[in-house]
């Protein structure tokens, strides 16, 4: 069944855009009482028919309603810094939309190669695998901040910052409470810089290993998200 | 450190290809004596000097073998219907490499839209990743299959299909016993047919969950991995 992700849904009427109606009655060519399914974003799943397939204003009207759907029992927002090769962000994105991660910011560290990042195309990338993994929650993607303003500013109950260098690290699964609100920090290319582990130690992130293999960037940030999801089961 | 793959290393003395010679020696500029890290894909991690910088044919001398180096506790197959979209397949070879896999088989399938598969560059892109990840044990990437054939000879100790069809399941840490090897059969993206989930069970395959996301095929295949590699830890 196809699915619109229509953030901006108020009552049990909506219009899809003229692009959306383009492809809705063009393309998939979906007539008057077909039915289609709506995933709003902040929980929201709903179904709904066609009830004017016109072309360009399509109009469908919502028959049920389900609130909180596929809501997780915690929270999970990761901190990354971007890779070089954008599409490795982009991957990175999808399969955590998949897998299940609320926020996520772009983190511009000290050994940064990439210093920004247009997060409208990569919205878009997350708003697809919502809609194909059927998620009602749209995770969300916040601007790229750097790193010193980011730990200053952050309030998680549980914080956590995976690096590379020699010193005392713990697992999640030693350290997570359950169902609570967890954010998780990776470091570019180059890891974080001796003294952004410790200004992250300083205010009370905890220093873990991800496993003993060496793991780029945007796979480290899938393992953190894996093992969270796969602890909170 | 530079690190080279050296799948047919017998001695103590090593010489590189024309091709990896010159980039040795004009790209990364290496010198008489400096040091680089070779892996076998066998599991032997060398250090190794530059006796002879010849820009076509550089000699290496062995200074230090590790042999079964980050050898795991176990051994993982995985046989994945390969993705319309090849750069799925890739990215999946990639990821799984990095956090831990021995073998993978391609499987064709009733509902595979890719019937064939070149394995010549995907082998590189594993190859890559080794690098990358320093790993010593190259996976084995095995030539495309059917379906019915692989389930008809395949021998592993423990193995499990991965399906979306309605039934009873289990999850992979109900039922694994550790320090094992596994074989894990992912389906194409439109699953696995209920005739060939039969056949499979029929032949004392296990049926599994891999949680409550609806992921697609190279995500389910990573989450599978991820799974394994974290309950042997």
């Amino acid at each position: 069944m196809h699915i619109f992700y229509t953030p901006d849904i108020h009552s049990d009427t909506y219009i899809l855009s003229e692009e959306e109606s383009k492809h809705c009655i063009k393309v998939l060519r979906l007539q008057k009482d077909s039915l289609v399914q709506l995933v709003d974003g902040k929980g929201g799943f709903y179904e709904a028919i066609i009830s004017d397939p016109h072309p360009k204003r399509t109009s469908l009207s919502v028959i049920k309603v389900q609130e909180e759907f596929g809501r997780r029992n915690h929270h999970l927002h990761i901190a990354i810094a971007p890779t070089k090769n954008i599409e490795r962000v982009e991957w990175f994105l999808e399969k955590a939309t998949e897998i299940g991660i609320d926020t996520i910011t772009p983190l511009i560290c000290e050994r940064s190669e990439r210093k920004e990042l247009k997060t409208d195309r990569l919205n878009k990338v997350i708003t697809s695998a919502v809609k194909q993994s059927i998620k009602a929650y749209h995770p969300k993607l916040n601007e790229v901040v750097r790193f010193k303003e980011f730990i200053g500013s952050v309030s998680s109950t549980q914080k956590f910052i995976a690096h590379c260098i020699d010193g005392e690290k713990f697992t999640l699964k030693d350290k997570i409470a359950l169902n609570s609100d967890y954010l998780v920090m990776i470091g570019p290319e180059g890891d974080f810089s001796p003294s952004e582990v410790l200004e992250a130690l300083a205010v009370n992130f905890v220093p873990i290993s991800l496993g003993n293999s060496r793991l780029r960037t945007e796979t480290a940030a899938l393992e953190a998200c894996f093992e969270i999801n796969y602890l909170n089961r």
